[in-house]
């Protein structure tokens, strides 16, 4: 299978977890609907994005929100982006995790948000994911019916290292549950996923919440779907609503036949690798 | 001194080299009448674009192109960027080399193209350095009395590691000497400059040859200056002429600073280096 649709669910996220439950539901009802065979949820999808959230609506991995992913990707039978939660850790820590699950229910994988994100914009936007959160430590690739696939989590993507890195580990889509804002958004969101998208000729796939309803963090929605050429396919704007997209992954062989870029580099000159590896 | 003022030459590229040559002199006279610290010239500057030409045009480093550079820089007191030539190294290998001068005539920089630009776009352009170049086998930095600048040739940017060990050097400011083509200018020339200046935090400065003379291979120009926010500061159409762009250094840091991207590189998780460091 090469060819893939996806639908993206630009959801609103609200203090009610159940209610957040229930429009992932909508979600991957409006997938089944179109034909897609994967549902993405936006980062943080059922806990509004703020740090005093975090520990609050963080879950073990038996908890409610996951088991209910589960559930619904099996109950439909697509795959499930299920964006990311706050998660609790065997540790006690608290991590951003992004889950994939497959049409049976099983969870496929896990990304725990590896840069924290900790800014201070001049006249803008101020974070800082680490009073409440610890960092993950993986680079994340994963096997589906359509190939190898990458993971990762909003900031993690302002870092090249980590698109190149999942390219390398043959991944040809890389899903990208963000929440950018109106300072970096204007300015960053739509070149970030074209440049991972064409540096590493990928797929890209950024799922965002709603602007709506306005919390403490304004997400800038604008979901998006960039091919390996660093074209734009689709892109929302800051409302709520589905966007449904269908692209056929071998058009990364037929982009790096023409111009290989990844067989190009010079791994004689310089080295980029995972420690772990 | 942290103000910089560039002047780049979008000239054309003739088969007659003294041709070429005296253009960049009109350059350098341009810099010094509009008050810039240094000239900027196009990839191959001085040579035809094309593979054939390479080995014909290739001179030693002691040979007149070079020496004439040095003269200009030194002659009108700025920083010459000489764009790159076809060099003779001492094992009679051909590169495509990029060379800077100071305001004394040193030459404080050489970079020899790292990634050979072999290329075929599915109807559109088909190119192939290696037929008579030979890669170089560095990433290339310098100080200068702005600080440290980064150097590399065209190619050699749509490789995130690249501008990336550059940075990590120190650099606040790459120069590209470059010439797209239709094909790849319109998707990709303003989005790789913009890309590797906002994941470095870097300025960046793209100097390109103009559309005309029509030769076998077609420049598409739009030389460009971005800020390290990723902002387009300045860009040129196809046509032949100067830009003039004025800047401060040290905006770079205030970036970094708002959004400490360079500091928040996962280096316990991933490594990238340079193979000889």
């Amino acid at each position: 299978m090469s060819k893939l649709k996806i639908l993206q669910a630009q959801m609103p996220v609200s203090a009610d977890k159940e209610a957040n439950l229930s429009a992932a539901e909508r979600a991957c009802r409006a997938a089944v609907s179109s034909g897609a065979d994967l549902a993405a949820l936006p980062e943080m999808f059922c806990c509004p994005y703020d740090t005093v959230n975090f520990p609050v609506y963080a879950e073990g991995e038996d908890g409610p929100v996951l088991s209910r992913c589960s559930a619904l990707a099996r109950d439909y039978g697509i795959y499930l982006s299920a964006g990311s939660v706050p998660e609790r850790g065997e540790d006690g820590a608290v991590y951003n995790t992004a889950y994939v699950f497959d049409r049976e229910g099983r969870r496929i994988a896990r990304h725990r948000k590896a840069h924290l994100f900790d800014i201070d914009i001049k006249g803008g936007q101020a974070f800082r994911e680490s009073d409440t959160l610890t960092a993950g430590n993986s680079v994340t690739t994963f096997d589906t019916e359509f190939g190898v696939l990458g993971l990762c989590v909003c900031y993690d993507f302002r870092f090249p290292e980590m698109g190149r890195l999942m390219a390398a580990e043959g991944a040809r889509l890389i899903l990208v549950p963000a929440a950018f804002n109106p300072s970096t958004g204007p300015a960053h969101w739509e070149l970030m996923f074209r440049a991972q998208s064409m540096f590493n000729q990928i797929f890209t796939v950024g799922t965002a919440p709603a602007l709506d309803p306005p919390g403490s963090y304004r997400s800038w929605g604008h979901s998006i779907v960039v091919d390996p050429w660093g074209t734009v396919l689709a892109q929302m704007g800051t409302e709520e609503g589905y966007q449904t997209v269908e692209f056929d992954l071998t058009e990364t062989d037929s982009v790096r036949r023409q111009l290989p870029l990844l067989a190009h580099r010079r791994t004689d000159l310089y080295t980029l690798k995972e420690n772990s590896r």
